[in-house]
């Protein structure tokens, strides 16, 4: 499951793009971290919220996938984000949770925050779907 | 009004980092435009989510902008994607436009489609907030 | 499949408890309406968005129950309500709109409007889903 | 604070109408309970999504209230509500929680429960204005 969830990872053009990397996979929570630089950022210098709900959109959907069947994919039907305060920080890290993993849908929790965990820049709720025939 | 959207979105490294380019800019409406590579990608191939989501989060926000007073900032309090679609284009456009402008709150929809805005692969629901100290 | 809609309505308890009437049903398309009285304000007299969030969701779940097959069943998987300015009317209407009608998943729109449709009261980006197996 | 929560809630027709019953309050958490009745029901039977969200939307905007000045008034920005599984359960209770409580926006996290607080029917993330001039 982790080496199938690393592949996929690796394959994401983006998440390499944007320096991500995959530090932790269980089943059922992922978490990826992402260091700052200026390529990444908004008008103010922080972090863009697009890179904030891009690595915590792929935790989710990752931690969706650790809980589905080997023959299956993952896509993201949906996903709200609370921007909580800027993402000031020279790396932030993402962590996805599934709080149901159903057979078609699988609903995810996630945050993107500070290194020590202790500021969160950002909440998300997520719906993952668990596409049957592989593509 | 158009300069300072304009002079912005050029200090956002991250836009310049997916090569987006700012299309449209009325008052109250904004379009941006991204070109395929394969760095922007998922792992299928297509746009990441998190690109579509990161620039129709930006053509929201400065379609908020766009009715904010000049010594103003815009900053994004949360917004929800809906795909409905994978992102299978060579170009995609997002357009963002403001349903409500408020002293303090903007409210925002969003959408993003093919070139002929004919295919609709995500709509967007956002909030944007109006910072009167200029930071 | 219009009767099929009101039957479904109709077993509702909530919706007549609301009052709530059906006066459109097409395919992808449902309007709702619900008058005025105390017993569905907050505390500052106007509809409580707990009553503007019903009316539009089932509004949107019986939009997207128009297009599924007849043997199905209509959920509602998640939905996201913006509350543009108080409902403070006499009487309001709730339209549910499909965007995409999938096998499974069923994405619509919905507003909440005074009685003319102009002034809008909140909109909602609702995720249907569709369950195949008669409950 | 308490008293002025109190006083809020009874002046909510809807949530009287509801039955619904204020449990706890507490410096930005808030628990609000109904008990399942036929007229609280959609088609099936269960509690209605409609209700589900409404005493979860009451919960997070009185937690979110309960730290704001004593002179102010909630308003709901927006809010997602998740639809982990059917709300089938004599009496649910819903607990909303404040994430970060700001100036202008309130940011909050709710969840609907059966009575034993194990089973999650919903997840709700919200976000709340606090109107400085009394209406």
């Amino acid at each position: 499951m982790e080496k199938r969830i690393k592949d996929s990872f690796d394959r994401q053009g983006f998440m390499q793009y944007l320096g991500a990397e995959l530090i932790t996979v269980k089943e059922g929570l992922v978490r990826i971290t992402c260091e700052h630089n200026e390529q990444l950022t908004q008008q103010h210098g922080f972090f863009h919220a697009g890179v904030v709900t891009s690595i915590v959109d792929v935790a989710c959907g990752y931690a969706a996938y650790s809980m589905m069947p080997e023959d299956s994919n993952v896509l993201t039907v949906e996903f709200k984000t609370n921007f909580i305060r800027p993402a000031n920080a020279k790396k932030i890290v993402a962590e996805g949770k599934v709080i149901k993993s159903g057979r078609t849908l699988t609903f995810c929790e996630g945050r993107v925050t500070d290194e020590t965990g202790e500021t969160v820049f950002a909440t998300m709720m997520a719906t993952m779907a668990c596409i049957k025939d592989k593509r």
